[in-house]
């Protein structure tokens, strides 16, 4: 009998050391997110923003806006936010204004996924590559949150650094307006009108009416 | 009656037009902390880590860690997290393996957390600097496994950037234990055995018995 327990506490403690190791290699893994630049610019160094410091701000907006968005689990929208662009640590950020091939991207995300999201002990990867799935296939009402927000926050940024990326890709205030208001009004619906003035007034100097 | 329900509506977009703003100005504002820099390294490129993607890091480690941590909510544990360095924007990061003046640093986090969480609309700035308060409090278990996190994030990246602060400031194997011990045992009991095996492989390369 004693012989049994001993045995079982040593496979115990091997399981809990194994898994561990998995989640401690996770999480080293994603320092890589640091690495990954995206098109947006910061607002104080001008320097090109990071996937991690994104993910990050993203999930701060989540916090100060979720009083626009009542009922849903802000718990699961914060989780989704945080590991959203993970799968950018093998395949890269994809600018929303440049040319893709969506079918292919798709391919690499989801190797991205399995890869990374697989370095974790399995209930966990299920959970993660669940949140991931969920926030690509918008069709929660989290997911629609969480994704305007990743469209509202490089909006922000754009409008406090001369109009960022959409300076950079020569885009009009009518190009502006159709990439962003959809996703935006389907996730937090309340919320256009507030943003739109913020768009005209970068475009047109001051002039919100 | 028509001219007064006209007027509570004005009166209400007014007030939610106000909010919005204050939410906004907090947003941008907060975007300062991805040029706060602290003392660590990120792992591939070896740049010193700013504040922002190292909040966001830290986020990672509860969700990833959290079962080690069982009955804490683990939203406000993550909430804590992603604003326990807000106040850097103001008063800049300070290094654990340095020397500084706890009380005068008091006062500057103090008073730039009243002016940045000040930003928000005041219910929500209440909000935020409750949970700030909380982790500089380290009174609920929350805090302390937040805490816990905050000094095994860095621990990690060290052990994987040869060493990183341990080895700029000289630190031996046993001052390291002494000043990562104490806050990780007491935020995640059950981590440290795992925790002091890491450093020691590091210290003695390879070595774990």
């Amino acid at each position: 009998m004693r012989g049994t327990a001993q045995r079982q506490d040593i496979d115990h403690v091997t399981d809990e050391t194994a898994a561990l190791e998995r989640r401690f290699a996770f999480l080293a893994e994603i320092d890589g997110l640091k690495a990954v630049l995206r098109q947006n610019r910061t607002v104080g160094e001008r320097r090109r923003e990071n996937s991690a410091e994104h993910s990050w701000h993203l999930a701060m907006f989540a916090l100060v806006l979720g009083d626009h968005a009542p009922g849903l689990d802000m718990g699961r929208v914060v989780a989704m936010l945080l590991v959203h662009d993970i799968v950018e640590v093998d395949a890269g950020d994809v600018p929303i204004h440049g040319a893709y091939d969506a079918a292919a991207l798709a391919l690499v995300e989801q190797a991205a996924a399995t890869r990374i999201f697989g370095l974790l002990p399995d209930a966990q990867r299920d959970g993660f590559l669940a949140l991931w799935k969920e926030f690509e296939a918008v069709e929660t009402a989290e997911a629609r949150f969480a994704k305007a927000l990743d469209r509202l926050q490089p909006l922000l940024l754009n409008t406090l650094t001369d109009g960022g990326t959409w300076a950079e890709n020569g885009l009009t205030e009518a190009q502006v307006m159709a990439r962003y208001r959809p996703v935006i009004e389907r996730g937090i619906p309340g919320l256009w009108p507030f943003v739109e003035a913020l768009v005209r007034r970068h475009y047109r100097g001051g002039a919100t009416a």
